[in-house]
C-alpha cells in the first residue's frame, strides 16, 4: 500500500472536529476505498476542547496558521476557518505552495472563487469544495460528474437548513416568526446572529456556486437577488396550505433566454411536488437537465458529521488524483476554464414568475374591483382569488389572490398603484410561486 | 485541445440511439466539460432505424461485433446487447484487448460483475455501469464516490419503475394487477414478457450492485431473496392506506449483526416518508450511513435519454482516467478489488421485519381469539388491528393486522397454523413493512 497521504487542517472547532472523527472512526473504511491512509497530521486550532471525541495523539498541534500551511510533508490543506479574508489568503498561500485545498467555505467560493480557481488552475492543484453546498449531500459532484452530459435547465433547492425550519415549524405549529426564530436558537439551528441565514445570503452563497457549475458562468455572488424569510407571517403560510401550497425559502437559478436567472426568496410550491414535502432542517435540490429530466438530491445540509463527509470525500477525490495530470481533472466550475461563457445574470425586473398576493382591506364593496381592474391593466391575469375572515379576530378582511407568470416589473407597477388604494390596510403582501415542473 | 476520444458501440437500440443523440445533441456542453470532444466513431447494429433523431453520417455501421470490438482505433466500448452471454464475451473480449467497457447491462454485471472486474483490473482498464442501476441518477457515483467517508448501514430503494408504476395506478384507480398490467404494456412502461420487472429479478440484478458497492462485498445475485408484486391486490392497497402507508416494491440491503441482507419484496413504507412518495415510473434510493446520516436520491429509472445521461456520463468519467494509473480510479465495487470482504449473506427466515397480515374469516366470534394467542405463542405482538366490511361485499370479514418486528421464520410457522383454523378463507396475506427510519 502507499504511503499515507498527510492532511493539515485550519480549525478544529465544530466541523473540524467532525471531520478528524470520521477520518479516524471510519479509518478502515476508508483505506479500504482509497486504497491508502489518509491521516491529519497537523492542525491549528487556537482554543482546542480536549473533550471531543477524537483523538490528537498523533496530530501537531500548532497556533500558526503558517506552520501547517507552508509545511512541506502535507499533502493537502482542509481551510476551516470561517469568514474570507485570511481564509483567503490561506488558500492561496497553500496553492502557492503547490499543495491541494478541501474547504466548507461557502462565502469563500462564492465571493473569491473566481480568483482561487484561477490560482489553482495555474498551479496544477485542485481546490475542493463539495461541503460548501448542502453539507453532507454530493450535491456538487451530481451535477458537475453525474448529469455531465445534460444541458442543465433550472436548479431549486431548499438549501438553507435554518430558514427551512423555521418555516417549517410555523406551519406545524402556527407560531409566528420571531418565537421560532429564538426556539431555533435554542436548539442550535440558528445562529445567535441569524442574519447569513434569515436573509437569504447563505442560500446565495450557494446558489452562486449551484449556477457556476450549472451552466459553466464564473462565480458572481453580488448579482444573486437576495430575499430572506424576515416577512413571512404565520397568516400566509396557512392561506397557502390551504391553496394547496407550502412556503419555502428557494434559491433558484434557471437558464432562459435572456441570460441566467441567480435568486433566493420566499416561493410557493404546490404540495405535490417532492420539495414542498422536505421538513425541518433537511435541505433538498431539484434539477431540471434535457436528458436526465427531473432528479432530486436530499439530504443533510449542515453538521459536523454530515459537513465532515462531504469533506472527507472530498479527500479522497484528491488523493486519487495525486498522481492524475491537471488537464484530466474535474473542472473547478464542472466547465473547463477556457470554456466559461459569461452569460448576462437577468436583473430581477425582468424575472417571470407567479404571485401570491394577500392584501387587507376594509369590508367595503368596490376595492376589489378596483384591485382586479390594476392588475388586469398590468397584464395579470388571476388565477385564484379567496376572501378571507382575518386570523386575528379584526375587522378587515383579507383577500388573497394567485396570480399566472409576470414580469416582475410589471408587478411592482401594479403595486404601487394598489397601495394608495383607500380602504387598504397596511402594504400588500406578495410571495413567488414557482411550480418546479 | 486533445484528439476526439473514439467510441465504439455494440446495438443501436432504444439506448444506443439515446446514446447517440445526447453525444451528437449535447456534443458543445460535452467537450467544454471533458476538455475534449467524444464520437461515436463505430457502432455495430443488426437492424438499423434510418428515422432516428440522430446522424450515422461519421458512424461506421457494420453488423459484426468484432468489427468493432477488435478495432484498434477505439478507445471505449459502449455495451448495449442486452442478455448475459454474448454480452458478457463481447465485454470480456474489449478488456483483453485493453479497451474500457460502459455498459447498462444490470443481469450482466450482476452476474457476471466479479469475473468481469477481474478480467479489467489485471488489464487495468475501467468498466463503469452507473446506468445498470436507476437509468439517469447518479445512484452508483453518489455511494461509490460521495459517501466514501461513511459506513453505509443500509439502502433502500423504489428501483423499478414498472412496478412502481402498477402500484400507483392500482392505488389512484382502484384497479386490479392484471388490468394495469395490461395498461402499462400498451403505454410501453412494461414488456411483452413483463417477468423480469414484476417478479423482482430486475431489482434484484440492481439491489446485488448496491449491495456491494454499499457494503464492499463480492456481487451474489443468486443470494438475493426475490419477491414480484404479482399477489398485490387493491384490497391491501387500500387497507394499507387507511393504515398510513403505502405498498412499495422496494430493494433493500442492510448490515446486520448476522451479515447483509439482501431483499426484493413489496413493502409497507409509513406515509411521511419520501420513500413513499415516489410515484409513477420513477425511482428513489435512500441510504442511511453514518456520517451523512439519511439521503435520497430521485429521478427516472429509465427510458432511452436518462439512461443514455449516464452513459455519457461515464464515458466523460473514463475519458479522465485514460491517463491516470489504474490504482488511483475509483474501483469497480467502491472498495479496492484486495479489500473486498465476503460477508455471509442472511437467509431470508432469518431476516426481521414487522408484517401487514389480512386475513379473510367468516363473521365468527372466537377465530380472532385464536389467531392472537397463536401469534403470542410465536412471540408476535400486533401493533394495531383493524376489522374490515370487505370491499367485494361478500360475507366473510377481513381482519388485517400490523405486527411490531418479528423474525421471518417466526412468522412463518405462526402462519402454517393459522392456515389451519377453521373458519377462514383462503391464505392468509402477508406483506413486509419497513419504516425505514
Amino acid at each position: 500500500m502507499l504511503d499515507p497521504v498527510k492532511v493539515g487542517i485550519l480549525g478544529l472547532g465544530t466541523v473540524g472536529g467532525g471531520t478528524v472523527h470520521v477520518l479516524q472512526h471510519n479509518a478502515q473504511e476508508i483505506s479500504r476505498r482509497a486504497g491508502r491512509d489518509i491521516v491529519i497530521s497537523h492542525a491549528c486550532a487556537k482554543v482546542l476542547n480536549k473533550s471531543l471525541p477524537y483523538s490528537t495523539d498523533n496530530i501537531l498541534l500548532t497556533e500558526q496558521l503558517s506552520d501547517v500551511v507552508n509545511n512541506p510533508d502535507i499533502d493537502i490543506i482542509v481551510e476551516l476557518l470561517g469568514g474570507t479574508t485570511i481564509a483567503r489568503e490561506m488558500t492561496l498561500q497553500a496553492i502557492a505552495q503547490g499543495k491541494h485545498v478541501v474547504t466548507a467555505n461557502k462565502a469563500l467560493i462564492a465571493t473569491h472563487g473566481n480568483e482561487i480557481f484561477t490560482a489553482a488552475q495555474n498551479k496544477g492543484v485542485t481546490v475542493a469544495f463539495e461541503a460548501a453546498v448542502c453539507g453532507g449531500m454530493p450535491i456538487i459532484k451530481a451535477i458537475r460528474e453525474g448529469m455531465s452530459a445534460n444541458k442543465i435547465e433550472w436548479i431549486a433547492g431548499i438549501i438553507n437548513g435554518t430558514s427551512n425550519f423555521i418555516l417549517t415549524e410555523m406551519r406545524e405549529k402556527g407560531s409566528d416568526f420571531a418565537k421560532v426564530l429564538a426556539e431555533a436558537q435554542s436548539l442550535g439551528y440558528a445562529e445567535k446572529d441569524p442574519t447569513f441565514d434569515i436573509e437569504g445570503i447563505d442560500a446565495a452563497h450557494k446558489v452562486t456556486i449551484l449556477g457556476a457549475i450549472a451552466f459553466g458562468i464564473p462565480l458572481q455572488f453580488d448579482k444573486v437577488y437576495k430575499e430572506g424569510i424576515t416577512q413571512i407571517t404565520a397568516e400566509d403560510i396557512q392561506y397557502a396550505d390551504e391553496l394547496g401550497y407550502k412556503i419555502k425559502h428557494i434559491g433558484l437559478t434557471k437558464r432562459t433566454q435572456k441570460g441566467i436567472e441567480l435568486r433566493v426568496h420566499p416561493t410557493l410550491i404546490p404540495n405535490a411536488q417532492l420539495l414542498a414535502k422536505v421538513e425541518g432542517v433537511m435541505n433538498a435540490v431539484m434539477v431540471e437537465s434535457d436528458a436526465l429530466g427531473q432528479s432530486l438530491y436530499y439530504g443533510a445540509g449542515a453538521g459536523a458529521l454530515p459537513t465532515a463527509s462531504s469533506i472527507v470525500a472530498d479527500l479522497i477525490d484528491v488523493t486519487r488524483t495525486l498522481t492524475t495530470d491537471p488537464g484530466n481533472r474535474v473542472p473547478h466550475l464542472a466547465f473547463q476554464a477556457n470554456a466559461l461563457v459569461d452569460l448576462p445574470i437577468v436583473p430581477i425586473e425582468e424575472i417571470e414568475t407567479a404571485y401570491y398576493l394577500r392584501l387587507s382591506v376594509l369590508d367595503k364593496l368596490g376595492i376589489l374591483a378596483q384591485v382586479t381592474n390594476i392588475l388586469s391593466a398590468h397584464d395579470i391575469s388571476i388565477e385564484a382569488i379567496i376572501q378571507k375572515e382575518p386570523i386575528d379576530g379584526s375587522k378587515h378582511v383579507s383577500v388573497v389572490m394567485l396570480t399566472h407568470k409576470v414580469l416582475e416589473k410589471q408587478m411592482i407597477q401594479a403595486i404601487q398603484e394598489i397601495e394608495i388604494l383607500e380602504g387598504l390596510i397596511g402594504s400588500p403582501t406578495r410571495i413567488r410561486l414557482e411550480r418546479c415542473a
